[in-house]
């Protein structure tokens, strides 16, 4: 039996790394990637999803969607981070093929429909598309059979801010209607992905494994893991992204509790994931208004890299 | 060399703890008990502070503070956790004596400029009295010795909110100020208190050592310690305010780290203390921008508690 997704993604070097498992698992249904500006502006978030299927000799349905966040100012894209390509500036094949012309949420509204109870959608960048979709037709979230998110932090500290993941600051409103929209969910957060290191021993076996693709998913990962090198001072870097994709296949190597979540839209806490466990009481009831949710707070990180690197080699 | 303090508090059970260990710890010199709403109405606080010095046979002064928030509304104080009477609704003496006629806030400014570079303000609850205190008189922060504040949570989560501890959220916008005034400030959170718990035994020791005081520690400590059975599947309690002293004359129990402190003041996580470790970079310079603090992010818990009850017994 195969799981049929959505994937969502701003693609930068993780989201590589986690497209090419949902391209090649045997058990993952890849019915098409939507796109958003994130790591990387709109435009090359789009010809990066179209690239990495046609190097996997796929045809995925690719439809892009936001270049900008759904009510605060966008912040530039992180060039340091996954290159200004999105993909470590190492030189890329051209292009062959072309976005849908409808938009990243047109087609999660359609394809949702068509499939009442299928559908996964898996979202790793700013959830502004999952927002649009919301928008045109709010009925998706009884349509939907999952919805998994990367992003948000419980009790890890942010990356972007001491308290906010870079996905929820990026666009916080969106972040806050989509977590906050009762459908079945769970947040993959930093609880879980910073337990993640995928080493360069790890790449070098996904590198053999995957061809072209792989080339490009190994090229790129030293691009990325200079950063994680320099400024985090670990040797290797963390999948962040590929992680969603571990919970939804693998829910067994995380620890997940049950709750409320809200999302901090302004100030200093701007783009935090604020989560209330089932049954704890509060001051008030303000912090458990919301629909209840998954979130992750921990993961056996050696276990996931192992089927990561299983997957793709 | 004796440390003179003035202990600035809304006692509150493991208020009372902490006042006991001022009152009685050889090197502690105690200038002044000021109050303050919180964990009490204003009254009560400054009953229970003349109180305490009465029942340890001390003459301290007492001045009376904040009966209610900068800013915000104020919320009911919990008497499901300290009592009505702030002291666990056990029977108490009539007290004796009376606050100065000065205020919380005259008498810190009043203290701090007679003894420049000398005096230690230990604070453990809604920090609107050194607000105020800061309002009258700005230089006073280039005069404190240090300022020791038991209050928020770094990476503990909240008590009263999913990320904001007690007395924090009880007067953020104070909070605000005293946190970023740019003096030598520690802050001993849940991060450090939550390691500790006083057993019933150690309770015993206490109430077997203190007299007339350590009757009114242990009956009142029933009281708590049911709240942290049935609230929190906690065997005993967190002596919250008495860590503050711990920290203050026994460092070296605790692990620290520098940084920038900034407070929430509004929205869902209205009360949070939000930490930027030193040399950490994030997205913006707007979370180092304060003045550097040191925080507390864990404490031996075991030998914290064997020191409380070392000095209470």
């Amino acid at each position: 039996m195969t799981t049929p997704i959505i994937f969502d993604t701003d693609p930068g070097i993780d989201d590589a790394q986690a497209i090419a498992i949902a391209l090649v698992h045997p058990e993952i249904e890849l019915l098409g990637l939507t796109t958003t500006y994130g790591n990387v502006d709109i435009d090359t978030a789009t010809a990066n999803a179209l690239l990495l299927s046609e190097l996997a000799e796929q045809e995925i349905p690719v439809a892009q969607g936001a270049a900008a966040p759904l009510v605060k100012a966008k912040h530039p894209a992180p060039a340091h981070i996954h290159g200004g390509n999105g993909l470590g500036d190492i030189e890329l094949p051209e292009v062959q093929g072309k976005a849908l012309s409808s938009s990243a949420a047109e087609f999660l509204v359609e394809q949702v429909n068509a499939r009442p109870g299928d559908i996964t959608l898996v979202a790793v960048g700013p959830l502004g598309n999952l927002a649009a979709a919301l928008q045109l037709d709010p009925s998706i979230t009884g349509k939907v059979k999952q919805v998994v998110i990367m992003g948000g932090s419980i009790r890890e500290g942010g990356n972007v801010t001491p308290v906010a993941e870079a996905n929820m600051f990026n666009d916080p409103h969106a972040a806050a209607r989509v977590l906050t929209a009762g459908w079945p969910l769970t947040l993959v957060g930093l609880d879980a992905t910073h337990r993640c290191v995928l080493s360069p021993q790890d790449m070098d076996r996904i590198a053999a494994g995957q061809g072209r693709l792989g080339k490009v998913l190994a090229d790129s990962y030293g691009f990325y893991s200079d950063f994680y090198r320099q400024f985090l001072g670990i040797d290797g870097c963390c999948p962040h992204d590929s992680c969603a994709l571990a919970w939804l296949m693998r829910p067994d190597l995380f620890t997940t509790a049950r709750g409320h979540l809200t999302v901090v839209t302004e100030g200093f806490a701007e783009g935090q994931t604020v989560f209330a466990p089932e049954g704890r009481p509060f001051l008030d009831e303000r912090w458990s208004a919301t629909p209840s949710v998954e979130v992750c707070l921990d993961a056996q990180g050696a276990r996931v890299v192992e089927w990561i690197v299983d997957v793709l080699s």
